[in-house]
Formats: structure tokens, sequence, C-alpha cells
């Protein structure tokens, strides 16, 4: 689907209420959604989230019991979970500095500049630092999005569970993680879902957008 | 670029530090973003948040003061901001509830779902819900970031700027909106912009993905 143009890929997706759970997606196609995912931008660099990746058939059931029960958890093949960090640290800033390091060599640059994000983040709530992460994953998620719809996999993004419990099931308090936000991944079953037949609906351009010339 | 893949995109992309301030960025291609960031999925459909796309130079000389003197936002030709609601209302989910039996027809789902809708969101402090809101312009910022690398546009995510003063350069408050974001757009000054030769830092797979099988 790298002939379609972007909007067409976005007018091609939707959030599937249906999949069919006869169909698995292919670890080709699953490995350059998370690729994409992996490349998308964050603020500074940091990429301040984990991505989980479950197919685990009883993991998927107890996902889909903290999610009101929604099918396409265990319907579809896979579910992925954006996982941020409960807060920023000295270390995790630092660990993003040194792969900078890594990359692109010693640097007085690199150094001052995180140094100064430290500063400024670590002091800060935990709460603000968790919804600043939580936001990167968000951006993540976007272009997660669409790298499903180019590999012609549907997709649902799902904020409607407990996170508390989704931690819980995934143990992710203790690697300091909150999950923010659900996608499970699959094959729409055409015959079983009640909105694909309806149109899209998107507020017009009148509505969204101002021009200041 | 719809020929070259996601990845391909991704990879080309990058938080532009030096845009060529003698180059503007044809109406066509401003269009195909917005129409992205306009088709970017919201949760359940309230595309909360409105998209501000600044040309004025006088304009873009304030916000770039607001940014901590940002050049990327005079010397590229356009400025989107994307600036989210304040709260969910009634009256604002009730627009989306009209949009939703304009487009699909009269329905006594509709009106359930987002009845349900008002009644979790409204009580809600405003805080809560402005920064639910914020969220999903963040997914649209995601999406529009790979709209503008499809159209080899350059562009460069901004979170360093003090939003109260934004939204008095645009009179956001009064329109019940906060800015979330800046995204200046415009084409890259090779010979200037110090990021450019450098290799772009992600962090491995190994680090970032967790598979549960």
């Amino acid at each position: 689907m790298t002939d379609k143009t972007l909007l067409e890929k976005l007018d091609w997706r939707y959030a599937t209420k249906k999949m069919d759970p006869t169909q698995s997606v292919p670890q080709d196609k699953i490995d350059a959604i998370i690729e994409a995912i992996r490349m998308a931008p964050t603020s500074s660099g940091t990429q301040p989230f984990e991505l989980i990746v479950v197919t685990n058939p009883d993991i998927r059931a107890q996902i889909r019991s903290a999610a009101n029960d929604q099918a396409q958890i265990t319907d579809g093949s896979h579910v992925l979970i954006f996982a941020a960090w409960d807060n920023y640290t000295d270390a995790r800033i630092d660990e993003v500095a040194n792969l900078n390091v890594q990359k692109r060599g010693e640097s007085p640059l690199i150094d001052q500049y995180y140094g100064n994000l430290k500063a400024l983040y670590v002091p800060r709530a935990a709460e603000t630092n968790y919804a600043h992460a939580a936001r990167q994953a968000y951006i993540a998620l976007g272009v997660g999005l669409v790298a499903a719809a180019e590999q012609e996999v549907d997709s649902t993004p799902m904020e409607g569970f407990d996170p508390a419990a989704v931690d819980k099931i995934l143990g992710l308090s203790e690697r300091g993680l909150r999950s923010v936000v659900l996608m499970p991944l699959g094959y729409r079953d055409p015959s079983g879902d009640w909105l694909l037949p309806m149109p899209k609906v998107r507020k017009s351009r009148e509505t969204m957008i101002t021009f200041v010339d």
C-alpha cells in the first residue's frame, strides 16, 4: 500500500469494531509497524515510552477483561500497549544522552543539552512528567496508525480500559511504566462490523482550520 | 514522495533547525498536510482541537518571541498551532453528535453514545479534559509530521514556547482553546543546519519493545 497517498491510507483505516479471529497479522507487517513507532519523533529524542506487543491468548483475555470486554483485543492477533515512563529521572535522561554520544560522538553540547533537561524535568511532579511522556506516546500512536494502514492491517486505538489493571497484568509498575493506550491489530470482519459501511465523519476544514495571513 | 515507504519518510524527516527564509511552501502542499491532520483519528471522533495556520510575518515574529526566539518560526513560511479545547462541554459534544447524525442519519445509538460521553466528560475538571484533548492533538501531530515528510516539506515540532503568550497573540482563550504544540513548516537550509549531517538517534528495538508471546 506504499503506492497510496497518506490521505488514501487515512481514508482506508477506521477504528475496526469487529476483527476476524481466524486471521493473524504476519510478522513482517508487525515488524514494519513497530519500526515506524520506534522511529517516531519525540520531545528532545527521549522516546519516553515502551511498547509491549502481546500475542499470548491468556494475557490478551485478561487485558480484554480490563478493557470493557472489547473483543478486538482477542479477535485480532496482536495488541500493542503504549506504556509511558511514570516519571523523568536522571538515570533515564542520562541513558538518552549516552545513546546520543554513542551515535554522534562526545560533545559538550550533548552534555549541556541533557543536563539542562534534567534540571528542568526531574524536579517536576511525577504526574506532570508522566503526562508529558504520555503525549509523546500519542505522537507514536499517530505514526503507528498510519503504519498499520500502510500495511493494510486493521487497528483500533483504545483509551477505554483500566490502566491500573493493565499495568498489573503486564507488570508495568515495577518497570516504572504506565499503560497509556492500547492498539489491537488484526483484520476486519467485513460482514460483522457495524461501523465499516458507515461514512467516515470528520469536521469540515472551515470548522477546524483558521488561517492568519 | 508517495512512492517512498513510511519508514523512508520517517528517516528523511528530522526536527529542522535551520530553514531557508527564501523558500515558501506551496499551497497545495499545505493543503495536503492540513487535510491529513483533519482526517487524523481522535477519541470518540471528537476532534477536540483546532489548527491555526499562520503565514502573517508580524504574528509569526510575535510567536517566535514567545518561543525562545526559535528562528524556524520566521525562516519557514508557515506555522501550524495545534490548539486544544480548554474543556469538554455539552455544546461541544452535541456539535459532534449532530455532525454524526448529519453524515450517518438519525440513530438512537448516536444519541446514547454521545449522551454517555457528556455524562462522563463534562463533570470532570477542566484541566483533566484539556489534558485529554491535548493528547488527541498529538495523534494529529504525529500524522501531520508524516504528511509533511510525504510532501517533502520540512517541519519542526516545538513544545518550547510560552502557551499563555501564544494564546494571547492568537486570541485563543476567547475561543475556549489552548495552544498545545507548534509546527513550523518550510525548507531546510542544508548549509546552515547543524543537525542535518548528524545520524538520527533512536533507541534499539531491544530497548523499546517487549514481546509477550
